[in-house]
């Protein structure tokens, strides 16, 4: 997607890599919204190091940095000898599977990158397969979910305000995102409507990253209280909602996202408003039978408790540009506990559609798809 | 309520009146929760200030501190012309009301000492009686919420789960508050519970006002993101649902009240879990027509692109108490807008109960018994 950066408009993907450099090159997302850097990284262990330390996060997104990786650790070795060689990638895969050990992402993208390197007959020809499969895999991302735009654009029609929750942008993938896709793909299409962003708390990503993203492509739109979803609802100002997916069981329809998801579904429910869950097809698990069985990640207490952002005055448009170093204020009474889940399971019940690569599909519908949609027993 | 100060227990007001000084005694919530102090006001502009500036805030306490602002400025008058005193009169009482404007409660309870000073034959009667008038509302304030406290407890059994939004606690009126009413009661007869707060974005009085005052009483509790409660509910995890309200409709039942109680009127009513709404009897409008027409205040953006709190280590458990200076940081995305609607309306279905200090209604009940309740035609 492009990025004004001094003043100049630039096609950037969160993810990619520069091949006479051997080196990964990512959007420093955590210096997001208040100042865009690319970092390029030197070696595979920096690369694991920028994926543990959430330079880069998202589905999508750490999994092509993680092939990426892979390649660059293998690109990195010296010598002919393909054990050797193969012995030096089992270290490069385990280093960046430890970056975000609960993550199946990565491994997933650095499996098939390892499938296709092990076609060559010698290191370099095994060196050189490796980036292509990287490749292969990023620009896989960036078409999957340029096919989510394309069908979910269907839904958006002038004039609608749209509701989104979380990030499932362009940033927690290679290019486009899941939840934003639709929308990326009615602007382009001439369509004209305004998005309302949830904050997001405890983390803000609506607030920080969506927000930066839908300004960034000049898409009309309006940062919302998490509590205020209800009210706008009430008063018929959303029309449609589309939010992204960490998880969908293919048996059941239910969707594991940030939470609050689920109280924007009920909400929707109760208002008739249609609610749609934006997803490229791996994000389907196919063997998990009930959504009460995903584990749901209790999350430290000080992201409730306080808030990271750039002291400035509340009048003013932005921060000052001279300390826009990010502190962290805490909110509430010191010594109160929190309790933090940092995801929650909405009911297939409560969901219009899934808009994936594939299609559009009701929740329930999965199952019966499933050789359609990739499931392998 | 009992408050902390240097390791020693002692009980406070909200607001009281120190009758030697001719001063009106406040605690300086704007502090709160990193610091707890009282400020003494000297005179009746003095007093108005501190309603304009937000020293104090909450209908019971600001109805309070304006009839004690009414006494003190009485009192401070010199002279034996009863037709000069009553020019003074009019001179504060107007002073006071210009404090906050849109606020019915400082008039109203201005008004009960106004007539009850006009009774006097002398200045110095009339200043006893403004005195004993202001006295007799703040003790009226508490004991109405003492009763809302005494029903509301009767819903309140061992180990069960609250949830409470926003404060409706005792620094929003003279003493015990209203959906705090029934903890504390129920604290006091020896049940043993414990609360869920929501933070309460964008102003989050949850984490910093209904946070203090709990943990001040030693109830147990957790602070929660405000996207946290329809999981929790989901799970099981919340037993019963207490709110206050701005304004509660005697003919249709509806309730106003802080930015996202309609959404957790929804969820609880989704998981059939019990919602109540704590209310004085004087928190009732008998004249609107309907829910759709209160007019909802649409606040400043700064509220929602960002936070007010303290600088500190987000690992530690309090910020550092040599700087708790509270500083505003933007969150958000510098240049994106917000929408900040200060209140929503809940409609009756959703409401199992109003805790009154005449008992618990359905609210639907209300305009049958409006005879009882105080309705005046």
């Amino acid at each position: 997607m492009k990025v004004t950066v001094h003043g100049r408009s630039r096609p950037f993907r969160t993810v990619t890599f520069d091949a006479a450099k051997n080196s990964v090159q990512l959007i420093e997302q955590r210096l997001l919204p208040h100042e865009f850097k690319i970092v390029a990284t030197r070696d595979f262990r920096a690369t694991a190091r920028a994926i543990a330390d959430m330079v880069v996060r998202g589905a999508g997104a750490i999994g092509a940095t993680a092939a990426f990786g892979l390649a660059q650790g293998a690109r990195a070795f010296r010598g002919h000898d393909l054990k050797q060689f193969s012995a030096h990638v089992e270290v490069v895969f385990q280093t960046l599977a430890a970056a975000r050990p609960t993550a199946v992402d990565p491994v997933n993208a650095m499996n098939d990158v390892r499938r296709n390197l092990a076609r060559g007959q010698t290191v370099a020809e095994q060196q050189s397969l490796a980036l292509a499969a990287a490749e292969d895999f990023a620009n896989e991302d960036a078409r999957h979910c340029a096919e989510i735009g394309r069908h979910g654009a269907r839904l958006i029609r002038n004039g609608m305000n749209l509701l989104t929750h979380c990030n499932a942008g362009w940033l927690a993938f290679v290019d486009v995102g899941s939840a934003t896709a639709p929308l990326y793909a009615a602007q382009a299409q001439g369509k004209r409507f305004h998005v309302f962003c949830d904050e997001t708390r405890p983390r803000s990503q609506g607030a920080t990253l969506t927000a930066w993203e839908l300004a960034q492509q000049k898409i009309p739109h309006h940062l919302i209280a998490d509590n205020a979803a209800g009210h706008l609802m009430q008063r018929g100002e959303i029309d449609l909602v589309i939010v992204g997916s960490d998880r969908v069981l293919g048996r059941t329809g239910e969707v594991a996202n940030k939470i609050g998801t689920y109280t924007k579904a009920v909400l929707a429910a109760r208002h008739k408003i249609p609610f749609y869950v934006a997803i490229p097809l791996s994000t389907i698990d196919w063997n998990l039978k009930r959504g009460f069985d995903i584990p749901i990640e209790e999350r430290q207490e000080h992201e409730v408790l306080g808030a990271w952002g750039v002291i400035s005055n509340p009048q003013s448009a932005i921060g000052n540009p001279k300390r826009n170093r990010r502190v962290y204020v805490r909110v509430a009474n010191p010594g109160s506990p929190a309790r933090n889940p940092g995801f929650d399971v909405t009911p297939a019940e409560l969901i219009t559609g899934l808009i994936t690569p594939a299609g559009i599909f009701p929740p329930q519908a999965l199952w019966q798809q499933r050789h359609k949609l990739g499931f392998t027993p």
